[in-house]
């Protein structure tokens, strides 16, 4: 272990040790020192064309990888991020944003530098930083040596365990500046917060008691099962309790979906309304709700506290009362006691959605008709496979790929409280390095692909990052819906107003512009278009979409204004709340 | 008159009255309704592909236009532009910035509503505002029926005044909301600050008297100029005295630089060094200062204190006196004393560089020679024309630029603050659009063109907006720079690092991919590469590029390091300083 260590070397090892293989982001003056520690730190070093793409591909990164991080410069880079950070905030992915600043003198003197407001005064670089306390949870500056190592260790644990975006700012002048190395001899703490052991037999006891006197029981999966390490208990307890299960939409692709007890994404609208069952429950056990009225069809769907057991991060409701305990604990105390005292079967077991009937009888299609929403989403679930990692953007993507019927342990990345269009195509890049780096560093993830599902519109956002998936070779699908605008947005308001139009790209072109050669068989290029479903499956059954490596881009042309019924009926329904 | 109009109506047709012809921005669901009401007030609706670009887009619209103004959605969509405002602000674009907010019964309640961070508090509407209050000039809720004009009107009258952004939110439910149409009837109030006219007289003779009495004296332009209301008479003040003049590399392109009089920029390195000559003057006049780092060759340029006249937004500094006045007042005073009373011509004039000798003697090039900036930049000062609008991106363009001897009635826009790079092709966009307009409703501006130079890394971080460019037949040539990746990072540290490399993409394809239509003899589309000298004659040459119509893209083949010396020698006096 090294007696002195640089900040920058230390920042680094650290999110290595917190299990980071890539840092995303842009050179600028103020942060170029700082790019030379990401390599020999074990890193890779992703250089996206914009620090929004930057923020949004980390973001998709740490989702799948545990922990992101973005590199920007000082002003004008952290400002076109600010949005990507406030979204890992909402949505709780563990993302650590590092900008480098200008040199503390001229900080102090309130020099009249490139990239700040120039007004003269010291606050010129301090209003960034306190803009961006509103949307991160921690937030250090690193000018005291005898401090930064555990300035460094605080902002990462808090990042891990809060899952969400913490801000570290480094001055150009303490990149190089050498601080006691004696920390990086024991492992970054990431020890849980204490939990009472005594309050945890007191809330698991509840929690038992409830669960075998439950005649109407149901559990709903929501984000926060995953954010709080809390998928695979989760699972377990589906399969232990046998009861009728559902995720809501956020919550979607956390638990094993084949199982004869789960009943898909449960609505008010669309395909699995069982609203009536819902009512009746005596036991909803609801795992890390996140109640936005997108995940919570306009808060219809939120559980009646009186009948609900809620686990949050660090904490457990049950009615109105709350115990500050460790739900893993918890959880492990349940699991435990259902494994020595089976629960028997739920009889009569309710009438609910089946949906690998569903999958086995897809409604036919005449081949040569144009595609259409209602039917899309449901049939491209046997295109899935075990290990996709499937991301749906803001939209009717989104919408429609509550439609979808998953494989066991895919992943589905959609968004349900920012919803920034523009996201998901920056967020496969990250989501499909970190694919890759979890076959590399962690065990291969059999053979699991990234999809993408996404609208014009949203693509136009920020299609510059396609040429980072080439430029980085990442082997992703892309579906690009072509209906010429914002649909969703026609849906909610001005379906014929020209301001709801985008321009029409050709984009089966964009891997050429983007720069993938032909020449080059190591990263083969496959696009297609499809307007009948004829030629959908005709491109479906290719092996190259199948199997194959590389870019993969599909056109999909659709109607203007056509969505599934669920984003129809949901809007109506939102319409008329506003 | 009407009795009674709606708040959005009353908005967009008080913007349209100060000058406005165009909106900039995206839609979304909080803002659809305000959409509705802009092409009825006479405005056209400019949907860019994302809200960064459009609050860059409106920037380069109000600094041709005098006012530009963006619509956004609450949360994402303001966030994403926030660079773009902070921007503005410090380079002082008058951009008025309006978002569409959630009604205002959610916003009380604390609503958990998507684009928030759903954290159920009523500050969750309130935090976006808070960061906007840091880089705007004034913030307007239109929450109140009875207030919402008057609100109104002193944004717009901030914006016009401070030529600096503003920020009016509008609630969805206010859209609509009827207000007295009364003021309407008077038109808006932008009648200046007043002025103390005994004030005035005595700052006039002292000037005149400085005038007088000055051996060695010397004007330095800045931008502050164009943003005061002072260009015109900035030109009537270096005619009539015939004092020797420059500009500052922000201030280029404000004042006549066919002059005799006129010293192109003033520098401590690159060709226009003639410190000696500065050091020398007993009397500086120095219209507009904006002093930062990049403008001031790191602070070196700053006249000094004891022998300047500043002229400030609404003051004049003289030593180390200040006197609150109109700077036009004075300035008319000055000018119409120099009317009667001719100065009489220095003897002897001082040996400064003449810039049309530079012009006349352009060092030759061997045809077949790679091009190279040391010498690109000026010889392109041939292909401009008195009208033309050209704007050189942050980078070795914005360096380069300097290098430029321009006609009469030219505008150069560059950045010399802010620098955040991919503005200038959106920005490119709103000053077409603009160029355009001021044609249209306020008389042609001879012919003029608007011109682009910009680097590989710049366009990648913005290049959709192309596709603006395109769906609005905006007629545009962009110079495009290829030499694979950040130069001017490269020339400040880690010239061989990777991290200041971009991805190939093959930029001549681009307006194929952003959906430019060969059968549309409405807007053609050149495209040309150029490597040698011989290449950039030839392509130059051709009447498509020079007076044609349309998309014009000419790529520039350069080597990954080369500059022109200016860029070199003040990146290394930078690097000097750190």
């Amino acid at each position: 272990m090294p007696d002195g260590i640089s900040v920058a070397e230390y920042l680094f090892r650290r999110l290595r040790e917190a299990g980071l293989n890539a840092v995303h982001g842009v050179p600028g003056d103020y942060n170029l020192r700082l790019l030379d520690y990401v390599v020999p730190a074990g890193l890779e070093w992703i250089g996206n064309c914009n620090e929004l793409n930057a923020g949004y591909a980390a973001d998709g990164y740490a989702r799948i990888k545990g922990i992101g991080a973005i590199v920007t410069t000082f002003g004008v880079g952290e400002l076109s991020a600010i949005n990507a950070i406030a979204g890992a905030y909402a949505e709780m992915a563990p993302v650590v944003h590092i900008v480098g600043t200008p040199n503390q003198t001229d900080q102090a003197n309130g020099a009249k530098l490139h990239h700040s407001l120039c007004r003269g005064m010291p606050d010129d670089f301090k209003m960034f930083a306190e803009m961006y306390e509103k949307v991160t949870v921690a937030q250090e500056n690193l000018t005291d040596v005898s401090a930064a190592a555990a300035q460094i260790d605080r902002a990462i644990r808090e990042c891990f365990f809060q899952s969400r975006p913490v801000y570290i700012r480094v001055p150009m002048d303490m990149v190089d500046a050498i601080i006691p190395g004696t920390p990086l001899a024991r492992a970054l703490d990431l020890t849980p917060a204490p939990s009472d052991p005594i309050v945890e037999d007191e809330v698991c006891n509840i929690i038992v008691d409830r669960i075998k006197n439950a005649s109407n029981p149901f559990i709903l999966v929501d984000a926060g099962t995953s954010r709080y390490g809390l998928s695979s208990q989760a699972d377990e307890l589906i399969k232990a309790t046998g009861f009728p299960t559902a995720t809501t939409p956020f919550g979607k692709g956390i638990v094993d979906e084949t199982l004869s007890n789960f009943h898909g994404i449960y609505g008010t609208v669309g395909p699995n309304t069982y609203t009536s069952y819902v009512d009746s429950c005596d036991l909803i056990i609801n795992i890390g709700p996140a109640h936005s009225n997108v995940n919570t069809y306009y808060f219809a769907t939120v559980p009646r506290p009186e009948v609900t057991v809620a686990i949050d991060r660090n904490a457990i409701h049950i009615g109105n009362r709350v115990w500050n305990v460790s739900p893993q604990n918890v959880l492990r105390a349940v699991l435990d006691y259902l494994k020595e005292n089976a629960l028997g079967h739920l009889a009569p077991y309710p009438d609910l959605p089946d949906l690998c009937l569903a999958l086995k009888y897809l409604p036919p299609v005449k081949s040569d008709s144009k595609l259409t929403q209602d039917i899309f989403w449901l049939r491209m679930s046997t295109f899935f496979h075990s290990g996709d990692i499937i991301l749906t953007e803001t939209g009717t993507a989104s919408t429609g790929g509550r439609d979808f019927v998953l494989p066991k342990n895919t992943t589905l990345i959609n968004s349900s409280i920012w919803l920034s269009i523009g996201y998901m195509l920056a967020a496969t890049q990250g989501a499909a390095l970190a694919q890759r780096h979890i076959a590399r560093f962690n065990g291969p993830l059999s053979n699991g692909r990234t999809i993408l599902f996404e609208g014009d519109g949203s693509f136009q956002m920020t299609a510059q990052e396609l040429s980072t998936i080439i430029r980085q070779k990442l082997d992703v699908i892309i579906f690009i819906i072509n209906n010429n605008g914002y649909t969703i947005e026609r849906l909610i308001h001005g379906p014929q107003e020209p301001y709801n139009d985008v321009a029409s790209w050709r984009y089966l072109e964009a891997p050429s512009f983007f720069g993938a050669k032909k020449s080059d068989t190591s990263y083969p290029v496959f696009t297609a278009r499809a307007g009948t479903w004829a030629e959908l499956d005709g491109i479906l059954g290719r092996d190259e979409l199948q199997t194959g490596k590389g870019l993969r881009i599909v056109e999909l042309m659709m109607d203007v204004m056509d969505s599934n019924d669920t984003l129809r009926l949901m809007l109506e329904m939102y319409k008329s709340k506003e």
